[in-house]
């Protein structure tokens, strides 16, 4: 396969599965001149750790992060930047029946339809795991864009369909869930209890916004910026579904009350989440994500073997019980990716003077 | 801009102004061998034509396509195939206040942002018409997947907030608003009338469904099968949300239910929609598209003009009350250009015999 | 084949056969605002007409451009910029052997070997004709590299073993074959007319030339300036070697020779051509291309059929006796594209400000 | 820059500076199922290492590689493959004088022109240490083309202008300077010795033949089979001119001469090198490269420093006194990285069956 880079000016691509060597991936076209080093990029990093809140394993993943080339006394040089995150743990273990049965709602039997082999260990390429590399290109994307005045925070709107109201959206980061309400903390810890409880999982739902985007991002008419952005959130695993400003509901909306009435200082309301024919028109952009519940349940389920013969499965072991919050800095490094492309290529676009 | 090309082996570039000379498009990549001519082309283009029912407008668009290249002897020859659709009614008028006030919820504003000057006439390259080239283009790559066994067909699930139930979605090409539910179109074309009574618009969702699409398609862990949908998807105008499988529903799930059962025949339920892993399952690939209202109201609106001062607009002329059902082609096409493009992705991944 | 796009921000792709309807192309990531109408191609299209001066045929192909989109006003409006060239004389003949016989030197062989099926008349796709669409999309980059100064001119350096002084490079494209040398053109077209009376063809060397680039354009360390000015000559049919600077008398320098020494004004020689590293250098950009005699002569050749019998050709018809000076334009513009290309290229990289 | 990806479908990504931490790449693209352990990658590398003969340094480079991902139980996974090769030799030097003054002939001064800053140590990214990552690489490729019956080599046809009579090509691999001529090598190495005995350098000429190509690898009209490969053998370092089959010389022949007779078993000759219209035909692959003489010449120069005045520059150390031979694997890496992507586009061409 070959669809492991994104971007097209300032391009990440990523390699490593959960359990070979280590993970990591190369920024090729950052602009020279920014300050970078690892610690930039460990603390996204850390982020994405579990073990932060009651959603997440315990499990010990230090991911160190080592920057490889790009780099030269502090600032970026413009040439490629890698990264490489090494996998501490690789002992061999016996992974005797993930490698003979599908696992349901994981890539299992995809990777084996497609690939005919497959790195059947914590899940390989299609492990969560392949999001660390995701986490730090996003970060080198967030030093770039700070220099243009651009900040991009994520944050959990919804979880196994309770909802949080946003009232405290800048505290949300040092938040459990990420959280932009402190009142729905204690209801959705209960509600993990429960569901762990049960041996099941939980989904929610992730928003994304970024500010300081100036008007004049997207290429329409195919890398619309809400387009590249839908890509780019729906290749994380577990996004079943995107939507931009109202979303959804702007399909059950008049006209009248869905356009955005354009005054001198902007735009009057934001049901078009920031973007309008693709191309950002300045204000905040406003992104939701579907995240599907966690497949990896405490219960038996029903499945088939590498040779199609049916088969029950337990899945054992830790694991989360949904993949918010892990998932939020996830989504939160792809927007960033997104608009370091966009400002990139917009930047090329500047009329020259005769 | 260069971001009007769609696809990495089947790839569509577009042009054309809504009232420029025309539109069209290249499609380089397609194999040989494909039985193609203008009549393949014409039939998908005559399914977006408006005056088909209530929600659109009665201005006679001909639109017929000229094949210029790529094809001899009724088959494609590997070449690129060129097509061209020519704006026959292009006398000039005066776009007076169109050129110079920006229109709430269209792109005059952001275009202008972008690029500095602007084609105004009737949207220019932001305008709806631009759909003619994807939805050509989707015709080639369905020509295509036809020979593989592919078929992509899209249906209106919902209209202003009315659900249609999916009762017969093969009869679904025939009906008003491609919609699969016979029973609901008489309220649909109730509420279109009211609405268009009021001088407003209304919005919808639409259903896309691939049936024979073999497991292995897709590219992670970018390029994921769903991640390429939902930017094809988000890049048609008016597109505000996309879904794959369950979707947003998804989210308020636990996995135990979500995971769709592996069985010897293939999934027991398909909350997927076909996609796991970022690859196709073997199941029907499941989409949905939120498509927001019109923005051409004919209402009176607050908006600025170029000089950024403030101003009232009235949009005077016959437009859609809803981009439903003229979008649903287009979603159709978009889909089927995507899928073209997997195919060939896949193809060239076969494991070599030694 | 999706072979069809030359470049990455400054992009032409094109399309149309030599019998086909036509030919054309569409620029996509011209910046707007710049000043562009069919004159400004036409004229570049004129160049490259047959019929200039004695190396040439003297069948008539008028050659008229005309553009389709993404012009408004008289200048660029950053969308799109589709041109087409009808076929003017697409009257059906016999193609009888030319449809069966593989003519040496062409593309016959392979063309049906890569895709089954072959458009064969007047060579189709890979017929010289195909260059218009290189010509009219160097006229756009031309216009754009004129409002940053930079100029590129092509001559030509030797026909058929016989060189060219570099005595007036300035007035060369008034002169037959492109000639910087006054003096030669005598000899020349007596060379031509005896090697057409033996029914044989003549190759010859091209050099172009860009200058006012500046310092900074190219992307190590694979897309080097002069490794993607390579692929774009070497792309034109009937070029067989490309150099720059010194080229392959380079090879046989010494370093204290070879090197360019650097002065406070620029580089004292200019053995590099304006590249080091891959990158400009801001001294004049120097490459040369070696073009084959045109192979379709006026004697009987061995051959094979589609069946893969032996059999003898005669090619009847007028031909050109050698590619040059048609050729010229064609280099100049593929010459003209890339460094468009490459100016956004690096537009895009300046470094922001904190 | 995001110029460090080379290939469509099969993708090689570079990173790494002379001096940095290490240099590596990722190949994102080769199908599963291929065998591949460090030993093959390591293969290659080691043919390039210094000390082989009397034209390189004595400098001790281990070069170690690492597989980091992508191989599972021995053979490809179909995922992005991973390989790093650490510096060993990082320990901080005065670079003085290398940090302020720009060497002739090489990329300091258009290294600082793009990007404002540098990385000085040995050169930087600009390093003939940057081939590593391709010829790593290019073991990869080799591999997949190994698979298909495909075989790459690569030889010196000439050194400071002494040719090479290629009547050994299968043994050049195991001779100095990879020359096909026992006879030669006594000349070239006395040449050698004089030369550096002058603290001068040498250039030379590498001709690179791939044989089992079968007919139709190439992507009219721009990625050409010939256009793809003169721009991966010009985006080395130190190459300064390309030719394919017969080259600058058919330039000078007639048609006649220089058509190749097709015969049922074939071409009766190969001045065409194997391509025609941009298509392998299936006879041998052939092309040479001009190598310039390397820059660092122990003599000293005249340049100027990062402001501008005028410095005289001596260089010390110890460097090798040609890119030959140690550039002859970079060029048979090169060649095969291409033709594995041209491979895999083919291979997605086959037209389906109905």
């Amino acid at each position: 396969m070959s669809g492991n880079t994104l971007g097209r000016l300032f391009r990440l691509t990523t390699y490593g599965e959960s359990h070979g060597a280590g993970l990591g991936g190369v920024i090729d076209g950052c602009p020279a001149g920014i300050a970078l080093d690892e610690a930039v990029i460990q603390r996204e990093l850390d982020l994405r750790r579990p073990g932060g809140n009651s959603a997440s394993t315990t499990r010990q993943e230090p991911d160190r992060v080592r920057l490889l080339s790009g780099v030269f006394e502090g600032v970026t040089t413009g040439t490629p930047i890698a990264f490489h995150v090494e996998n501490v743990d690789q002992r061999s273990r016996d992974y005797g029946e993930i490698a003979r049965l599908y696992r349901p709602g994981h890539a299992d039997f995809t990777y084996d339809a497609k690939f005919g082999v497959r790195d059947y260990r914590g899940g390989g390429r299609a492990s969560g795991r392949e999001t660390l590399s995701r986490v730090a290109g996003g970060a080198i994307a967030q030093a770039l864009l700070a220099r243009h005045g651009i900040a991009v925070r994520a944050f959990t709107v919804e979880l196994g369909g309770v909802p949080a109201d946003l009232v405290d959206v800048a505290g949300a980061q040092l938040r459990p869930f990420f959280s932009p309400d402190p009142d729905v903390v204690e209801a959705w810890e209960d509600m993990v209890r429960t569901v762990k409880g049960e041996g099941d999982t939980l989904g929610g739902i992730v928003q994304v916004e970024a500010t300081g985007v100036p008007a004049g991002l997207g290429e329409p008419v195919f890398d619309k910026l809400d387009a590249v952005l839908a890509y780019a959130l729906m290749s994380v695993g577990a996004v079943k579904g995107v939507e931009v400003g109202a979303g959804f509901e702007a399909a059950r909306m008049h006209g009248s009350d869905n356009n955005d009435p354009i005054v001198p200082s902007g735009f009057f309301t934001n049901h078009a989440g920031g973007i309008l024919g693709g191309i950002s028109n300045g204000e905040t952009i406003v992104l939701r994500a579907a995240v599907k519940p966690i497949p990896s349940i405490a219960q038996e389920q029903i499945t088939i073997d590498r040779d199609g013969k049916p088969s029950a499965l337990f899945i054992a072991g830790r694991h989360d019980i949904s993949a918010i919050p892990r998932i939020v800095p996830v989504l939160k490094a792809m927007t960033a990716l997104v608009l370091a492309d966009m400002l990139l290529m917009q930047r090329r676009m500047a009329t020259p003077q005769p």
